[in-house]
């Protein structure tokens, strides 16, 4: 169960996404060629996902959409709540409060820090922004479960040390740097520039298909 | 060279990450298992991404770590500038102007729209705040490649629609939801639950490994 990828947690989170429309939709069936449909692979895949976790379809009629959310909710660890500190009441730290969706699938942000005098003591949402020097305290007494590091680079590592001594066991980072953390806290950085490179890869092969075979060095010629 | 999957070229950004640090510390050459081991996956994935775009690689040498990033620049798009216009200028939109890393890759913010009369004409980093109606204007002035959606869902699509007419041919999308765009135009959507989602996985795994088999329903007895 540990050997799953993180490619196929990915897709179990796309499928709950459907699943999930489908669902407010008032369909209690779906097929694996629909799941499949909404996000550009195939139905063997969706098949092979899904048996990981042992068969919920039924052949010709496809997974019953209620008890494959169920299923996959509880996959996920969404049919818990988990409490999340988030360290930096910046732009992105501001831009994650306010996006409600998290509360709705589980996810608490119920405490947030940040080492800046200025910031220290204001509102942010229906937070106060805590001293980062109160972390380890606030955490003995509330106990966090996840961090999400929202602070500059230069601050990262620094910050996500301090969230594993506050005893979190998964840290969400924003900050464009490598960390490092003991094996058994789970890491997941966010690399916006991933997604760029993402479209202009796309871009660029719609652009210039030709253009790949090194031939970098020679001219190129205008039409 | 259409059929690379998005996975893969996720990986690419992930190895000319890998190949800077590794070229900012002077290395020349780096084994096909050293890229391997900073990502968690297997050298026998590397080679095949890589052959993907022709052999690079020199049995028992490994390949030229300048050379790759030149390849893999190339492949990715970033040996060259793309302009791009975001739409909304709230938190996320102020934290993505402010994170500088993007003109390193290429990535040129040159304009940023809004609706809100109460942040059109703002400054946010360099920019001042335009109009969303004079986005066609000044896409046929200076034209965009892409397009960023910063804004609240309800939006979303409309702000798609106003980014494919302006002649953008791919757009990263922060809201929250399924967007349609016509096919000659790439579209990413990055959903930080999905994010929250791989985290909470990871730690119900970790927590109750013997949990999983829809044993739902039954009591659970604590030890």
């Amino acid at each position: 169960m540990s050997r799953i990828s993180e490619s196929t947690v990915r897709r179990l989170s796309h499928y709950y996404r459907v699943l999930q429309e489908v669902d407010a939709e008032g369909k209690r069936l779906i097929s694996s060629h629909r799941l499949a449909e909404r996000e550009g692979i195939t139905s063997a895949q969706v098949r092979k996902d899904l048996s990981y976790f042992g068969s919920f379809g039924r052949r010709g009629l496809g997974y019953h959409v209620p008890h494959l959310i169920e299923e996959i909710r509880s996959i996920l660890g969404l049919d818990r709540r988990w409490r999340v500190a988030m360290v930096g009441a910046g732009n992105i730290g501001a831009a994650l409060l306010a996006y409600r969706g998290f509360a709705g699938q589980g996810f608490d942000i119920v405490a947030v820090f940040d080492r800046d005098p200025a910031r220290i003591g204001q509102r942010l949402g229906l937070l106060t922004v805590l001293d980062i020097a109160e972390l380890p305290a606030v955490a003995a007494a509330q106990g966090f479960d996840m961090g999400v590091i929202a602070t500059p680079i230069r601050a990262a590592q620094e910050v996500a040390d301090a969230l594993v001594a506050a005893g979190v066991r998964g840290i969400l980072n924003f900050a464009p740097r490598k960390l490092f953390v003991p094996e058994h806290v789970a890491l997941r950085t966010v690399d916006m520039t991933v997604e760029f490179e993402s479209l202009s890869f796309a871009l660029s092969q719609s652009l210039a298909p030709k253009r790949r075979r090194s031939d970098s060095g020679r001219g190129r010629s205008r039409p």
